[in-house]
């Protein structure tokens, strides 16, 4: 089975505090290493989570509030100080490729390696990124300035086929492919082997939801349904709804609804407020509609089965 | 005595480490709080060692690489979101304003207070602050790109005079005033008595010398000379000298004999190459030419007397 797991770097709201550091994420699937988010300090967690950063090909950013992307001008500097050659490929807000040019430009810095920016169509379900693994939509999200979600989908795999019936047939290589793809076999005698009795299993493929900032917006559910995970902020307990609704952002009550009408498998939550020293009420408030929920924590992994 | 404290905020070269932040120091004269670089994360740094970063009123960067400035959009940021509304002044380099306000435009973000630059001029002696406990003045460091080093002087301290003196003389108010300012005294039969006998103690004004990131260079000696602090940077041990020369750096042997030459009272090292886990050779390297040097430490202070 191939690699399929999150890790949280920051998971704190706009003001970071002690304790939490502001929004950035790592996936890996199949070991593309994505980078969500980039809030200040994010170099500074990957090398404490001791995740080589090198790996980072392609950076998402939903959106340019600083706390979802000021830790990237310090991290791109850095793999260029480190020695990074490969290009790098960056999906964001257009308006960032100003920003970072802008500091390069007066620090007098020259990047070894390229920077191909990606800017958001602010379409949903626009394919963003494919390879022959994984493919990258993104989400219109309802903030304060344009702002996008991602998901974060495996292509189906192919199915896998015992030894046993390779033999038992004598397949030839190019038959073992049509049937890992779905297709029957017709024996030499004419006879149809079903390709359920081929296969050993095929495997779901799997898709995380990455929503944040966002209001409590209903219009997300089509796009991030069934998701095996879901990450959907949820910055304030549900008794400053009135407040979530102002600054465009969620309640963990609000969040937990949206994860059960999509009926996705499981909930993370994040982008936590500042004032909540104790987590634990947005995960009870969560829980109550929501049973399969999770706090993101700074450092936590999150395997995505299938 | 008013205070005269420094503490580390970050003490990193360019790339941080898991242990290590990029450069950021507060220095605290009188109650004045004035931050010396700000390196990512440095707000986070901040609310690490309890400081309350709200009162900083007065920011001062050296030079335009990231490791000295990348921290400065979070902090004003997190200033605003926590209700800032004193205004503060930057002293910069000219394209930081560009910077940051290229970001602020593409967040929407509008400041509840004001922000005041000055930028550097680039010459030697320029005094940037002044009230009537401080002066601050630029040095010309010689780096990569413009950088400038400061000097935080203490104003001539009025002196003491003690109840039993006043008694003794009667004197009235302006004449205290005069005899703190240095004048001698004249009685109302004539006799002149000197200042020396008046005053209980004259306290020395104190001096505080910044000079990071710079190459190896004698000319800046004669602005920090007798300083009682002196920070400078010493990236790398003397071994790579050819490297520090290169980069524009210094090592730790040529920071004392900077601090030697200067016959400065301690010398203070720091903006360490990731290079260096264990920071001993660098101190004993630089103690071999000046013993009074101590290491630069994050989250340690070292209080200035006179």
């Amino acid at each position: 089975m191939q690699n399929f797991e999150l890790t949280i770097l920051g998971c704190s709201s706009a003001t970071p505090t002690s304790k939490r550091n502001p929004t950035a994420q790592l996936l890996n699937i199949a070991e593309r290493f994505f980078l969500i988010d980039c809030g200040e300090a994010t170099q500074i967690q990957l090398r404490k989570f001791k995740i080589k950063f090198q790996r980072i090909n392609h950076i998402f950013i939903s959106h340019l509030h600083g706390d979802h992307y000021l830790g990237l001008p310090g991290l791109l500097s850095s793999m260029h100080l480190l020695g990074r050659t490969n290009e790098l490929h960056l999906y964001c807000p257009a308006e960032l490729q100003e920003i970072i040019e802008v500091q390069f430009k007066h620090s007098q810095s020259y990047l070894n390696f390229k920077i191909i920016y990606h800017p958001h169509q602010y379409i949903n379900n626009d394919l963003i990124f494919e390879d022959e693994r994984v493919e990258v939509r993104t989400i219109v999200l309802s903030h304060r300035i344009p702002c996008c979600g991602f998901v974060f989908s495996e292509k189906p795999l192919l199915a896998n086929i015992s030894k046993e019936i390779i033999e038992k047939y004598d397949l030839p290589h190019e038959q073992i492919l049509a049937i890992k793809k779905g297709e029957d076999f017709t024996t030499s005698s004419g006879e149809v082997i079903p390709n359920e009795k081929l296969i050993v299993r095929k495997l779901t493929p799997r898709k995380y939801a990455y929503c944040s900032d966002t209001i409590y917006d209903e219009r997300i559910i089509e796009y991030i349904q069934h998701a095996d995970l879901l990450y959907h902020e949820a910055t304030f307990l549900n008794e400053m709804a009135a407040r979530a609704k102002e600054t465009f952002h969620t309640t963990a009550l609000q969040a937990a609804e949206i994860a059960k009408k999509a009926e996705v498998k499981k909930l993370i939550i994040g982008h936590y407020s500042a004032r909540y020293k104790d987590l634990q009420p947005l995960l009870d408030e969560a829980q109550s509609v929501f049973k399969n929920t999770i706090l993101a924590v700074e450092g936590e992994s999150t395997v995505v089965k299938n």
